[in-house]
């Protein structure tokens, strides 16, 4: 199957950030066959010619740090103090159900594929699930099921996570489009044996480990008081701080632990919607680059950021850095367009294979339309993506030459989807009502 | 002629946020006749039925500041130091005409009306055109001219725009959607004298001024040098500090200067995404209100904030003030909607008119879907608006009784309108291009 786009403003995000302002882009069964200037020659053997009306081309955005099947809670108890340990884990483990995991990851995976994104790590409970999801929708997903030191909803024991973990990798390791990985919850809800243990699981089957790290207040302090260190130097010293480490959040962390991060090849997901909404502070992207660590954009789950899209997060990850250094040409339109696709896939360590639109890497690609009023004038198409545009503006979108999302409509039944989670999230929605009462 | 709008989600934002989750709203001709629960005998008399489908049903949405006729630069040069005086000013007195201005202004209230903006208050040239374009298209502004210390698109002569504004206040002044007022350009840009002139054209005519002020850095350098003053107390030393004055941005104020503007009942236009997008800082609006400050939300130029609606302003508004002060539970959803709102409406002293759903205002009006997939699941409406919601899910607007947009589709043929913009702005976009290269 060959498909030829035509007439579109191809960013490529390769590492000199080519672009083709009349550009042409052949996607070859699930691969990119050609990106260049136009040939006229070309259109003879294709399946399929598409005339993207001059709309922006870009590789597809990269979520490096999701919880997908949280979607029933977005909504729910958005300004509340301490939000986590009064709504968030107290439903999770009376309320969340396989089905329920399964039903909310394929709402969020059509929501994700909507605004434009392609790939994305998730970490929850029963990710089997999440893989089951991604496998239907044809989705690329990097999915980690969470260890944590207490009983879950899919694990009457603590850290019950560990032995799921390897079943799951095991089950889905060769899977074209599933990357199983192991998900410690953080660095302060499990003991030093069970993250070693963890990254022996990631060594072991050669995959990655992501895991919330220098997020909260209170996990500074605890590490400050307890050890004398700072949550990644405690990583660091019990060896679990290495190039197979996501490290989502990384707010407060100090230059040693950059240093130190750099080092050791671990990458970052930058939540800075989900962090400023929860008025936890701003990680230093900009040292954080500056260092050397591979640095993608996440927007964790609907729950606390409340869109899976990146273009919420782009914009508001420029704004944040050029506010804090008072300085408007800091972190241009183009690099933050960068975080989103290759940055996203560096930090990921998928970069070989997706990230940007080059000949030989898999056919992930977004169209965002340019008709839509708020598209108009286009002088810099980075300036576009980041400053003007928002989801709605995704006409297409493809996923290891799969089309999935046609002029704004999904190729699944996308009310079936969400009809199905209503139904799943009767008991849910029943208690996180009742719950705010209670609060 | 009277419409029926039943099944809809109401948050009248009135004084004590009455909202019905059923509700039933009545527009009689302009005003709005009925808000509250359903009522069944009520459908028998009226000329229309629309069922909201659960949509949630707000005030028409209020854009304190902008300079809705710079849609031609949207997108140039974004990250360009001191753009002001690179791009705009010289683009400005080569390029802007009248023609220009009148067809941008209609491309920008379209724009506007379909993200549920149904007033903004506007500074420009030429600005007689963007009251014919008001006119035209049903959009409540409230307008002024330019008053700056130079020769402009509009004037030989420096400080043309107060004889302008004469004329422009004389003319529009019993309009039913247009209020003129008028508008000195900054506290830095004009001397003392006009900006006197244009408060006693203001007290003449019973209208409004509107000012950029406590915006740039070298705004305060100058004011404290110059009159070891803050432009505000500047400002109320020559008696311009007034319940008459809208301030835009008014980033760089201190606890003096905001008692000086809650005493003399000056309002604020908060701009925070372009003043972020600038590095130029966030206004102290928590501080603002503790005073007793009015304060609206604005979306500047749209080469400032690069769009015109205020789902954008809203999400950036609370997530930069609960990361300034490290509490997620400041600036909860549903007063930083009011500041969308009744908000806009006190700073622009319409709120006797406008703001609110409440009987006897006008029937200014947004119904926002929830059918799309960011919109799912709502515990809290407010939430689901501030967090989740973007421009593209406002379904319908109504403008003073009537239904601008319609599901989606404008009632004013926007292809015709873009067409006409595109034309007339060719010779611009010809110099801006060449002045990107030139810079």
């Amino acid at each position: 199957m060959k498909t030829l786009i035509k007439n579109a403003w191809i960013l490529t995000m390769d590492e000199v950030l080519t672009t083709y302002p009349k550009g042409m882009l052949v996607i070859k069964d699930d691969k990119i066959s050609y990106v260049g200037e136009y040939k006229a020659e070309m259109e003879q053997h294709v399946d399929e010619i598409i005339d993207a009306a001059g709309g922006l081309l870009i590789p597809g955005m990269i979520n490096t740090h999701a919880h997908v099947s949280m979607i029933p809670f977005r909504s729910l108890g958005d300004d509340c103090p301490d939000r986590l340990r009064r709504y968030l884990f107290p439903l999770e483990i009376e309320c969340m159900t396989e089905p329920l995991v399964y039903e909310a990851a394929r709402y969020g995976i059509l929501e994700m594929q909507r605004s434009g994104v392609t790939t994305f790590l998730d970490m929850y409970y029963f990710e089997e699930e999440v893989a089951r999801a991604c496998d239907e929708l044809n989705m690329r997903g990097m999915l980690g099921e969470t260890v944590i030191n207490f009983p879950t909803c899919d694990c009457k024991e603590a850290y019950g996570g560990l032995a799921y973990s390897e079943a799951f990798i095991s089950k889905w390791k060769n899977h074209e489009l599933v990357t199983p990985i192991i998900a410690p919850h953080a660095t302060n809800t499990n003991d030093a044996n069970a993250l070693k243990e963890a990254h022996e699981i990631a060594e072991k089957y050669e995959t990655l480990i992501s895991m919330h790290v220098a997020e909260m207040d209170y996990e500074m302090k605890e590490f400050r008081e307890t050890y004398d260190m700072t949550p990644v130097e405690y990583l660091d010293s019990i060896g679990v701080l290495s190039d197979r480490l996501v490290a989502a959040h990384c707010i407060h962390v100090n230059e040693h632990d950059m240093k130190l991060m750099a080092g050791r090849g671990t990458s970052v997901a930058h939540c800075v919607g989900s962090n400023m909404k929860a008025g936890k502070g701003i990680a230093p992207v900009k040292e954080m680059i500056e260092h050397g660590i591979a640095v993608g954009l996440g927007t964790d789950g609907p729950s606390s950021g409340n869109t899976l899209d990146l273009f919420t997060q782009m914009k508001i990850a420029v704004y944040a850095q050029k506010t804090h250094y008072k300085d408007r040409s800091l972190f241009k339109a183009e690099e933050i367009v960068k975080l989103a696709t290759i940055g996203g896939a560096k930090a990921l360590k998928m970069d070989d294979r997706i990230g940007s639109l080059e000949v030989g890497k898999q056919a992930d690609i977004v169209l965002i339309e340019t008709d839509s009023v708020n598209m108009f004038p286009i002088y810099d198409a980075y300036s576009a993506i980041v400053y003007s545009a928002n989801a709605s503006n995704v006409d297409s979108v493809w996923i290891n030459g799969v089309r999935v999302l046609n002029h704004k409509q999904s190729i699944f039944n996308q009310q079936e989807i969400k009809i199905a989670l209503q139904q799943e999230m009767q008991q849910f929605q029943k208690r996180a009502v009742e719950r705010s009462k209670e609060l």
